[in-house]
């Protein structure tokens, strides 16, 4: 899958983030992910060569980056803004989990600008920049330890966002399945074989093809498969005298 | 949520890691997720304090984690294994995206122990690695950047077994909303006051009524906000007059 047209909608805006590596990584994790549109909102060391090398390739969305002095200046010709925190506020901002707000915002980014805005490693965001967005959107995490790391979170966000535009590996082509008439003759040959070498009793079958049956029914036999597996069953009862080694040269 | 039973049994198994940082980070996106056992197949460089600066507090993963010398000591105890990489091969080990394989590696933690296995930061996991395991499970990514780092496929993949274990955010109370019937006295007064104040002529309505129940319909209002906007309307027609500096005292 190439960029969904809907990734190129979307906008990583990262509020005052203290550790240049983590914009890097973030960079990195939105590159992977096909969304390339950051804006970093007074960045507390900007630029520096670690976010260079946190980004390990993710240049060009480092040279596109815009540093804005307001989140309103980042949030500029954005329709729909999604505020990433784990932090659960009492204001009137519904909140939901990553996965709904991914496939709400890839809705909205059909025909508008839509951001994810994440803050400061150690405070979050404030209640104020979480109220100008539409949405508050979670990570589940362990109660126990929730410390995400800020680039983390900005690789799930963009994970799910990409998710959410049907992002799919490429079709693998299903195997060709050996034709139900000839895994039935490989089972009676099997049967055959089983009753030859003494390990099966016709009169008392215990249910053992039945068994047989679910075991390889399970693993959708291919056309190569059943030609192996007779070949087994005849050098078993018919076993081929070993060349000499004169034959092999 | 508290952690899931079958997140107890997921095992994550890193192979030949190259940066100390990303093992430290990789403990620290498991921990989040509720995931703690980790096993470590020959790092290149462990122990490192950069292992511990990175993992941010996820000390006890590193406490409890593994060094093994091969793969199959790592995978001592486990009976379904996923490779997670990004590179395909010609091997016959079943394809998948995250999301699948974290739904069946839940399902079957539920009775025993799962691990994921990924490889090294440049040369991935080895075909003779990935043929030891039960599916190849890979995170869709932008074709032109697919250099995902390992630290941040660790956290996708654990955020993905936390979901799979029916991790939702605790239900929020849904808020209060106005009865029908107040709704309804809210929109004569509101129809009044338009009327009151010539801003609808009863003879041209012009649906504008309907477009502004279509408006307040679709914030399903709140008591609370029911008797704000009716404030509102009789401030409107009725304007208290401003008391003076002398009442406030």
């Amino acid at each position: 899958m190439n960029t969904p047209e809907a990734l190129k909608n979307i906008r990583v805006v990262l509020c005052a983030t203290a550790h240049p590596g983590n914009i890097g990584s973030a960079a990195r994790a939105m590159r992977t992910m096909g969304i390339t549109d950051l804006a970093l909102v007074n960045p507390q060391r900007y630029p520096d060569p670690q976010t260079q090398w946190f980004a390990a390739g993710a240049v060009d969305v480092l040279e596109s980056a815009r540093v804005c002095a307001t989140l309103e200046d980042a949030l500029e010709g954005v329709s729909f803004a999604v505020a990433c925190s784990a932090r659960r506020r009492d204001i009137a901002v519904p909140l939901t989990d990553v996965r709904s707000a991914a496939q709400e915002a890839v809705a909205q980014a059909q025909q508008q600008r839509v951001a994810f805005v994440f803050g400061n490693e150690t405070s979050g965001l404030s209640n104020d920049e979480v109220s100008r967005c539409h949405l508050l959107a979670s990570i589940p995490v362990d109660p126990a330890f929730s410390s995400l790391n800020v680039a983390a979170a900005v690789q799930v966000f963009c994970y799910e966002l990409r998710m959410a535009c049907g992002a799919a590996l490429p079709e693998e082509r299903p195997p060709l399945l050996a034709a139900i008439n000839d895994v039935e003759a490989f089972y009676r040959h099997l049967e055959t074989t089983l009753v030859e070498i003494g390990f099966l009793d016709p009169r008392q079958p215990r249910k053992l093809m039945q068994r047989l049956r679910r075991l390889f029914g399970r693993t959708r036999l291919q056309v190569e498969e059943v030609n192996i597996l007779r070949g087994i069953l005849s050098g078993l009862t018919h076993p081929q005298p070993r060349r000499s080694s004169k034959d092999e040269k």
